[in-house]
């Protein structure tokens, strides 16, 4: 028997087993073919993905390593003795072998594929084999199954009210920070809204990382639930809330290959509103040349298939088919963003139109849930709570019970909602009309300067689509902490601002 | 700047990059979302996947650990100062992403492609992306691309000589060892034959674990290029020839998946022998229902498109469709196939009829290659050459020039020659006649049994397809080195044996 030990190192959803070359009661290199073990240890088993030591400092010829995750998933102490196997076959692997030869998988087997997923069972590659077979072709009973299967294996949270809302846009448009107007307009209204967001992953900003400007969102589940029932509805990061932990180790074989499916996106969003307890959703997919969806063909073939699929799972969901030709609001990034949105809910002048109206969209639709609104009349209702200030109170009410945030992390020194520097201005070239400006860009010229790592980084618009320009005029401002970022951002908007005049590239 | 460190770990053609936890200069977690960094000392660059370090033990704040062969790779030494940065995208990726659409990549798409596989710039679900979205879709034209682009990336091996002979099987027929007999009886007859071949990786043995029981085979091309040249041919490990490093990346990712795909196949074979220099090609299809090809219909299938693809690249390929409803010879694993071997060469009159006949039909072929031979006669050359113990004496040539065997690993005791322990006989359950003899069954019991770890392990069948059975007789004996090994051997085989009788499974 081998002794069991913690290798203190963190393989982002792979569980990892380290066995010395040089040990005695195993050949390494024969595992090494199929490049898994099992790790036993009495009735506990564990499969792995299998690296060999050639170092007796980090492991001993007689120890079995286990990355972190993998070391806590198999819940023995250090110490423990363990024998090591091949591997027994993960059954559902036989599944993706029959999905890569194009066979349609039945419900039983999308759920023994996504069980095996969450429990770390399936390797990345494994993983990746799964996603590209479903990226050749899924039927949309499969996009159903998956997304129930999905669902299936989350943490579910259920709550007594009978009206519990949410709302999600598929993402793409930088600025977008509607929900952090809508929820708060929806608890005002008196709806529950338990909105969990995601944090940037390739974006300069998630919903959660500008939220965390002013409130703490690294929110656990129990937490979350007891704000809810207080006031009625939260902004938190959904990390912690384990909705839907399939998808979390899905996501991270999705974004490093760049898959981005129709299929996958409607089983990945559903699957966490049904786990979070939804029982009334708004959609919004916003279309534009550089937007995630690029036509509204394409949109109205996705709305369909959430639809289809949202039906099938008894959750009323109403699509909204928005404008994404470009950013949202002014500010890029999690300080110029969260500066947007309380300019919004405070009534000032100066508060950003396009965002104020999307957001009273959204929040009108999802008003109208509520069996006591009248048809129609859910926008005016919302409008009413913005001016009324209820909103930016039901605002407050959140940051109070979600607590502050943490403190910056090191090496930022701005302050909270002060934009990083002073800022660099990116000048017109030309005189012109803006015609549109491009989402791809904006978000990398803004990431480039910084945004999410340093909150007060990204972009700020000074002009948007329709906008009359003299050449020289700054088109927007560059903020970033370090020079160094201001340079490269700089770099990247001279090469090519984003904004398009009159028809004519820049 | 980080300062470099080796970590010895070796992560199985994976380049992995190790960074602090804690790490002053870079959020570690803001690399985790593309699974990727790009690890860069002036002009050195190599992209590797990140794994996040909680132990100052394992690795300081201030250091950046690369994998053994990723450190390599870098070539630069330990304590180098080391930026690290978001990976530059790898073009070829895109090539991937619309592979994975559905798209048919051209010749310079697939150079791309297995140009960044070979120099380790695809992390293993990246090429997990690729090979299952070709196992979805593939032009023959594709495997004619992907072959010429894996061939290009080989280390070539040029010969003088005109009448540079191969052969291949395409395996999976245990007991197999045609190899070390047509190679000295082809060198014999005078052609130029260097054999590489492939150790076992899910079967009890491979011609490379085989030939090891009788001489060294972990030879280097310098080295296997002297040997061929003085005595006109070799029987050598691939592994150390580097023939096509594209397809020794996508092994480790086909194996572990399963992919097993006709097109895969022939990529993999041909681009292997192109690359050593091969001039006329015999190839082996054996068909059986527990073979790798089932239908004489797909072996047909197979043999046209290796006939295309080998056509097209200007290698002239001669296909064999043979009987592979049952093992080679009588021993499985590789003292006990070493055995058989032998006993043909030496012209025993116990030596395996099946495996001397198809060895002489395979050589007889390839002599045919000749001008000089008459097309008929190569077979009653190959027999006389077999006869007069030319064959044996060109064995003993190879022998001598490779060298003798590394001692045995530890723990195995057996002597050279001789199988492992006294053996288990696994005994008749009925009267009846042999029908048939299940191939993946009897590799099992044989890798069980310990084969190819312990050279002396494995199965000695003692009953073949047609001969008379006694209920009580024995139909196989199993060898292992260890009783446990043994025990799970004759367990696995009391369940199912793999004999078929009169048609009715036992």
């Amino acid at each position: 028997m081998l002794k069991l030990r913690r290798i203190a190192v963190d393989t982002h959803r792979e569980n990892i087993a380290y066995l010395s070359r040089t040990c005695g009661q195993y050949h390494a290199e024969e595992f090494l073919a199929l490049a898994k073990v099992e790790v036993i240890a009495d009735s506990h088993r564990i499969q792995a993905t299998l690296n060999i030591v050639d170092d007796p400092v980090l492991l001993g010829p007689d120890e079995l390593g286990l990355s972190e995750e993998a070391f806590r998933l198999f819940g023995r102490g250090a110490g423990t003795p363990v024998a090591i196997a091949h591997p027994r076959p993960v059954d559902s692997l036989e599944m993706v072998r029959a999905k890569i030869q194009g066979r349609a998988l039945n419900a039983g087997e999308y759920a023994a594929v996504v069980r095996d997923i969450a429990a770390l069972r399936y390797s990345k590659m494994e993983i990746a084999a799964f996603l590209v077979a479903c990226a050749g072709f899924m039927t949309t009973e499969e996009v159903l199954h998956l997304t129930r299967a999905m669902a299936g294996v989350g943490h579910c949270l259920e709550w007594d009210h009978k009206l519990v809302v949410d709302k999600h846009c598929i993402g793409g448009i930088p600025g977008n920070r509607t929900s952090m107007i809508v929820v708060p307009l929806v608890m005002a209204h008196g709806l529950t809204i338990p909105k969990t967001s995601s944090r940037a992953i390739t974006s300069p900003a998630g919903t959660a990382d500008t939220m965390e400007v002013l409130a703490r969102v690294d929110i656990g589940t129990d937490e979350m639930r007891a704000i809810v029932e207080k006031i009625g509805g939260c902004l938190v990061w959904g990390g912690r809330v384990n909705l839907s932990p399939a998808d979390d180790v899905m996501i991270t074989v999705e974004r490093p290959l760049g898959i981005d499916t129709r299929e996958q996106m409607v089983a990945s969003i559903l699957s966490k509103k049904l786990t979070a307890g939804a029982r009334h959703l708004v959609l919004d997919i916003p279309v534009g040349p550089t937007a995630k969806v690029r036509s509204h063909e394409d949109a109205v073939r996705l709305r369909k298939l959430f639809e289809y699929v949202a039906g099938e799972l008894g959750l009323p969901v109403e699509v909204m088919i928005t404008d994404g030709s470009q950013p949202i609001g002014r500010g890029i990034g999690p300080v110029l963003e969260a500066r947007d949105v309380l300019a919004v809910l405070r009534n000032q002048p100066d508060a950003p139109a396009d965002l104020r109206d999307r957001s009273l969209l959204l929040a009108g639709r999802i008003i109208e849930a509520d069996p006591g609104v009248k048809g129609g009349q859910g926008i005016a209702r919302a409008r009413t709570l913005l001016e009324t200030g209820a909103g930016m109170r039901a605002m407050e009410q959140i940051i109070e019970a979600q607590g502050p945030p943490p403190g910056p992390p090191p090496g930022n020194g701005s302050p909270l909602l002060e934009p990083a520097g002073a800022g660099y201005e990116l000048l017109a070239p030309r005189d012109g009309i803006v015609q549109g400006i491009d989402c791809l860009r904006i978000a990398r010229v803004a990431r480039m300067a910084g945004a999410p790592a340093f909150k007060g980084a990204g972009v700020d618009l000074l002009k948007k689509t329709g906008d009359a320009v003299r050449k020289g005029e700054p088109l927007y401002r560059i903020h970033a902490a370090l020079s160094s970022d201001l340079g490269f951002a700089a770099e990247l908007a001279a090469q090519d601002s984003g904004y398009r005049f009159n028809g004519t590239a820049t």
